[in-house]
């Protein structure tokens, strides 16, 4: 089943205002959860959307709040969402340190009491788009061990990165687990194993079994002890910048809720020699599509880059949605 | 065989010296190499000193640089570091970031033509010495395949976080490839096999054996797909601040030479909170220490944790050396 943009767009943009928000936050809402779902990231837009409501009606969202200043350094502001919609307060984050970056050359907003942002590639392409690069991140439940440990002391925390190009911007936007739990959900429904390890089981043995990992909750970071060492650094960075929760906080509350962000924007449009700099892009990117290849695989590609071509594909043939989830939207 | 930091220290300025280094150039860098042995990083202390000494010879380095303002957009400048010592350069490109972050809240530094930095933890400490938070990264050879290729096409390209703590800062330093280079080497020299897969053999498989790696230079990211997207995303960032070499650009040269690297300085002693701060970093560390292990496992560290205990143990009983490579030192 597809549905057009403007379609679920409008569908969205009815349920928020119907669930009370001002028609300016429904259009930003709406967009957002439209577009992932328009670029292919079905998991954070359309799918996501009941869930996002039911936290609204639960009350941990509070779609009144508006993000108060509550210090500034200048080129750095530590900001309270005042656990706002996460799409709302990750683009205001974003759009605040790209003023920043304008102003200074870089920027950087930490906002405590966020909540879930969806597809950090959002706020990635959004630097981009205004010729900055973007570096983001967000805190999580626990979900990972510590090295050598085996209780869930770490969050798989999003990290962020991109670079403005000009068709179709790089951004990369992985979480710090080697898989995440949406995908280890779907290999194990589909009983299929995981194509590298992706976790310990209950005994703490490694194993390529999704299912014994849902259950211990114990997801191997990128990279083993590598980046269990970059989620902890988050952690602590995205807590003191911000003053706001930890992931040890968060793993003591029964949802992910009131977490803590970074957003750091870097105003490339600003350097002189930018002229010369997207050829230059292009120049490594077309180098690294000529590698030799691995058998298996039939191309080399840069972070992002099969974005822009879903895009285009499901802006002419319709967003393809789960039939059953469209449904629940349209009775919302 | 031991020796105390003091004659370690001293032999090295004075051959630094005689290679025609300025007493105070001379005193930075032997203090670094220094530092690194007695923190316990001997590949990178003196390990590495006679091939340092060695580029200096063969004309990669030049001793009389002076870094080169070229461009300032308030926090974030761009620098020519004029293929100066690369432990100079880092040295002041972090110093310069903390001055930014200290007057803006943030600040950011991007070096062109700069050499190799030795232990990246160093700049680390160096920002949590000033109640800084440190974020750098430098470019290194092409060593790893992109994901799906196999050639050598995106570098390690270290990586450090550090947050400043009351006894002993939380620094991470970690390449993005799975094992370094000196650490497969080792692995090969005493017939051992790799934890984990490591790389790549040269007919494109997977691997946990060294010797095969070494061959191939086809060392596997962190992550798989995670780490060689961002490995190419610190390539390009460092490449469009700075201006410099992309690590491709580096690949076609015979050694690695003229390296780009971006220092970045968050000033969190500026912020209010920060008398509780320290409390809540140790907070979380202890939660972390307090998990459950696995089999095997004795403790659950951060990342440095152990540094100060080496640095105590080493200042106190001496910095250990291999002989042969003291020997040369002290002939030189």
């Amino acid at each position: 089943m597809k549905i057009t943009y403007e379609h679920m767009y409008n569908e969205l943009f009815r349920v928020l205002v119907k669930n009370g928000f001002s028609h300016e936050k429904a259009q930003i809402c709406s967009r957002i959860f439209t577009e992932n779902s328009l670029d292919g990231v079905y998991s954070h837009g359309l799918n996501s959307f009941p869930s996002f409501i039911g936290s609204l009606q639960k009350g941990y969202i509070n779609i009144l709040a508006e993000p108060v200043l509550l210090e500034s350094l200048g080129a750095m502001e530590r900001w309270d969402a005042g656990y706002g919609p996460g799409v709302l307060n990750a683009t205001f984050g974003m759009k605040r340190a790209i003023e920043l970056a304008k102003q200074n050359g870089i920027g950087c907003v930490a906002l405590r009491n966020s909540n879930h942002w969806m597809r950090g590639a959002t706020y990635g392409w959004q630097a981009a788009n205004e010729g900055c690069i973007g570096l983001c991140w967000t805190t999580a439940l626990p979900a990972m061990p510590a090295w050598g440990g085996k209780e869930p002391k770490l969050g798989n925390n999003p990290i962020v990165f991109s670079v403005p190009k000009n068709e179709g911007h790089i951004v990369l936007d992985i979480a710090l687990s080697q898989f995440s739990y949406g995908k280890m959900r779907t290999y194990n429904m589909n009983n299929e194993i995981l194509p590298f390890e992706g976790g310990y089981d209950s005994d703490g043995n490694l194993t390529r079994d999704a299912g014994k990992i849902l259950e211990s909750k114990l997801a191997l970071p990128i990279g083993y002890w590598k980046g269990a060492g970059l989620s902890l650094l988050i952690d602590l960075i995205s807590m003191v910048l911000s003053g706001g929760r930890s992931v040890s906080d968060l793993g003591r509350q029964e949802v992910e809720h009131g977490v803590s962000q970074v957003f750091t924007a870097f105003y490339l449009s600003g350097l002189s020699e930018n002229n010369t700099m997207y050829d230059r892009i292009n120049k490594v990117i077309d180098e690294l599509h000529d590698s030799l290849l691995l058998n298996g695989f039939d191309q080399v590609r840069y972070p992002g880059e099969g974005t822009l071509r879903t895009r285009n594909q499901n802006l002419k043939e319709g967003i393809p949605v789960v039939g059953s989830i469209w449904d629940e939207v349209i009775n919302m």
